[in-house]
């Protein structure tokens, strides 16, 4: 693609290293920037400095924050007791959005991926090995992807844990709400019939 | 969507005013900003900023351009008696894409469209006609869109010139190459049907 301007060409170059934005839907954004009013381009630039520079990171559960404690750790109103382990931030709004946890949550950051060189030690996994062995926690729940990577995560840090008291449990693995039984994959049809629920508890909270 | 960090949530809302950009998309852009090095933020930041700022319109065809006349007008080996008329600075890059053209632009900023409320005055119409009557010019191509606010604003221009002794022509509108006759519109069928070309002339610049 050619320019006519050197100005251009560099917007569109930065803008097409964010994930899924092409070239030519770059310069669709630059364009449009070039249409609306000056300030608008310094608000959102403003708005994303701002963000990367100030964004802190909750000290309890690694989530973003914009204190020391994130609002979900600060709340006292939940069960501290209770720690829901996600991959990612996004993971945490996706949760909080069912409204069906009232408990705490602990942010690994990523899960262990050899191929990507994700090992053990760039996760946030020994402060939450810490906070388990130091007895205030009852029940951890494993909320990550049902991979490869997230199980080998999963099963680290059961090994991590060790014989401690508390209960440990997985998300349910089944068929979505809403699928047709017969394009689900066999694999997840067995998990869902092996981990089948009482009938009454299932519609419990529907 | 609830935000655990008002950074976060500013960023995102600036974002998703880019055309094409949701909330979702939003999200992501913004977490992938968070997992890079603080510099590349600020590299693009910096970018769209600077080019909404000092970014320059050529002063003879309206295309954006670094320095007062864009390289296209400040190249002496074209042809500055053709002028090529578009609605857009995306429309020149789509052209000069084709190899095919050799004279300048003019790039009106737009197209009329009382719906959207943009009238004459609005686009860059003065100075065409001006470069037309002042007799430096031997030919003009309409390469505006085939819409109605399309052919309305070419109408529109034809009359503002007047009777010149300059040739007028539009690109051509047919079927598109590789398209399958059965799936093309009857109007699009009718005038390439209309318009045909001598079959040795059709196949010179292909």
């Amino acid at each position: 693609m050619e320019f006519s301007s050197k100005l251009i060409e560099k917007a569109v170059n930065e803008m097409s290293q964010l994930p899924g934005i092409g070239k030519r839907t770059a310069l669709r954004l630059v364009l449009h920037l070039l249409k609306q009013p000056k300030e608008q381009t310094g608000f959102l630039a403003q708005a994303i400095v701002t963000m990367r520079e100030d964004i802190k990171y909750c000290e309890s559960c690694h989530n973003i924050s914009d204190s020391i404690l994130c609002e979900i750790c600060a709340n006292k109103n939940r069960n501290h007791q209770i720690i829901c382990i996600v991959e990612d931030i996004r993971d945490v709004m996706a949760i909080e959005n069912t409204g069906q946890f009232r408990g705490i949550y602990h942010v690994l950051g990523g899960k262990i991926s050899p191929i990507d060189g994700v090992g053990p030690s760039q996760l946030n996994i020994t402060t939450l090995v810490e906070k388990v062995k130091s007895g205030s926690v009852n029940e951890i729940i494993f909320a990550l992807s049902s991979t490869m990577e997230g199980d080998t995560t999963n099963f680290y840090i059961y090994k991590q844990i060790g014989e401690s008291e508390i209960i440990i449990s997985t998300i349910a693995r089944g068929i979505s709400v809403g699928d047709e039984l017969e394009f689900a994959d066999e694999v997840t049809l067995g998990r869902s019939i092996l981990h089948r629920v009482p009938f009454e508890k299932a519609f419990k909270n529907n």
